[in-house]
């Protein structure tokens, strides 16, 4: 099975058109736009896409690279000597279009200036977010990516789960966890992992230290997979090393009861910030809810940030074939974090854990080696 | 030693005022621009300046983060139901700011936009390059870091070619290489390591793969180590691990020479454009040069390309403190590809090749074990 190109551009011209905004062209400069709609894994490559026709703009470096990826699509090449507005100028110029959307999202102001040079006979016209739209209905193909980087993410952190010693310190697990994901097939990362003890777990986007697991019974991992294609996990699991505090496991049972009463909420047509609510309720009702500052959850795909944002001020409504993070946390400062972290696929009629781990208080404690 | 981020921030003043925009604030939201200011390591935050004051917007989840590393610096936080838009409106009516500029190669369209409508009492102004312009040029701390890591990067890649087998793919050799540099202290890579055997190494943007080392005498390798400041090194080296035909020979030393005359060009005054075509006029009168696509070499530091770009329509002159690769290279589709780069400081009389690997033909033999 592969991805179908060809479709995915059909359905953003139907999107372009149902938009109203008169275009008879689009100009696609997000990356992972770019590599959703063609599979070019490259980069400083824009695709121009009008209702008829489409080509990628790029450069030397990808010339081979392209004739690989992308067979089928028609390429215009720039040399050293150009810049890639006077392509996209000379492209556009050529396609005689008179009215070409660009990506507001990923075209800086200074980008939007250059071009506006370079593109003489035609108007510019912003839009935003018309690919991820696309993108967040995630199709069979992307679904069996994303299952896979979960599998890669769930089979390295039982590596690191299984040999666990105090002595170790939190980039020595992020490191042993990104060579065990490797080993099971994985590409990568999805993102930088954060491995935080005691103190550390508290930050919530916290970078892996020096601290050892024998330093404080808590160890909270952030952490997913990529593949070869792209596609990302995102999971977080706290363990417990040592006796924990009452503390710890109210904070420990808040966060899981308020994960799982989101789950639960989540089906087509619930709107993202009811499910936020939930969650942010539940925690609030037990007294932490000045330590839960982040939204509860997002979309993630090629990007580990996607659209949708679940969060206090997302008016959006999940819809079949989503897939979100669902990963409330309490942070006290100075003490330590809890954060779980799930992968959710929205269904017809609710919606399917796609990560497996074990999440209950019981199961999280993890006997270490001296 | 530290950097002296107060010292950074009045010399932006400086620049600021020297710019005649008269602004009387500034947004610096390019992430690598908020860390060279103020040393904080997070995301999602943007750092506001005024001629007497300095405020950094962020979120919740660096709320603890920002206190350790930033203790001196104001800091504003946005709970999860606003957005940075709302906040930097807050915090430039409190300033009473009435001309604000913002960093245009920073800035989407969109969120200017959004910007637009939440400061309704200060007109935005379009700034260009301003902390660019400074971070061309390395202090002395900067300088230390960036040595760190191409002395990682040295040492991983001895790791690699004293370990070379036959057997290895592209990918083993990367992990191998990333492996290495962090066993030497590296934080890790500067950027993802390109591990290119034969044709591969005519990809000049190529990802390693499951090519063996076996399969063509030509190796090449595109790497750099990282620190924990977030300073990066960038080297390509390429390996013969066969017999070479007189082919690859004639590119070899070709493109040897082409790096070591531009490299003899470098000096403060000397023109971007001018030391690029030094070496692109040797390649091409080698017959070569449809086969040289790329720019000649570019700045780097807390980003892997930074502001300067040694290229052909670059009219930029080379300062004492820059920090720049060299890297020519010939391209033969479905062949084979040759790029040596090396790290180069503008001194105040010429330069210094701050990466000290061997890099003659003779030198680059590597006697493959079965």
């Amino acid at each position: 099975m592969t991805p179908n190109y060809q479709a995915r551009r059909t359905k953003l011209r139907r999107a372009l058109k149902k938009a109203e905004l008169k275009v008879d062209g689009l100009i696609i400069s997000g990356l992972a736009n770019v590599r959703y709609l063609t599979g070019f894994t490259g980069d400083s490559s824009w695709l121009f896409l009008s209702l008829t026709n489409c080509v990628l703009l790029s450069d030397t470096r990808y010339e081979t690279q392209l004739a690989d990826e992308c067979p089928d699509l028609d390429v215009e090449i720039r040399d050293s000597g150009s810049t890639i507005n006077d392509l996209a100028g000379k492209v556009i110029a050529k396609a005689r279009s008179k009215r070409v959307g660009f990506e507001a999202d990923h075209t800086t102001v200074a980008q939007h200036g250059s071009l506006s040079e370079k593109i003489t006979q035609a108007t510019l016209v912003a839009t935003s977010g018309l690919v991820e739209l696309l993108r967040e209905v995630k199709d069979q193909w992307e679904l069996t990516q994303i299952r896979a980087a979960i599998e890669y993410a769930q089979r390295g952190i039982g590596v690191v789960r299984s040999s666990l010693r105090s002595d170790q310190t939190e980039t020595e697990i992020r490191y042993l966890l990104e060579a065990a994901m490797r080993s099971f097939g994985a590409a990568g990362t999805g993102f930088e992992p954060i491995v935080g003890v005691g103190p550390t777990s508290a930050l919530p986007h916290a970078h892996a230290g020096t601290r050892r697991v024998a330093e404080h019974p808590v160890l909270l991992i952030d952490w997913g997979a990529s593949t070869d294609s792209g596609y990302r996990s995102d999971l977080t699991r706290v363990f417990i090393t040592g006796k924990p505090t009452k503390q710890m496991e109210l904070v420990y049972k808040t966060v899981l009861a308020a994960q799982q009463a989101a789950i639960q909420a989540i089906r087509p047509g619930a709107k993202c910030a009811d499910v936020d609510k939930i969650a942010r309720g539940l925690i609030e009702r037990a007294g932490f809810g000045k330590y839960f500052g982040h939204g509860l959850g997002h979309g993630f795909g090629l990007e580990i940030h996607e659209s949708v944002r679940v969060s206090p001020i997302s008016e959006r409504k999940f819809e079949a074939g989503m897939v979100v993070t669902m990963e409330p946390g309490v942070y006290w400062p100075g003490k330590f974090g809890v954060r779980i972290e799930d992968d959710i696929l929205v269904t017809d009629d609710g919606s399917e854990v796609l990560s497996n781990l074990e999440r209950e208080f019981e199961q999280v404690f993890v006997p270490i080696l001296a």
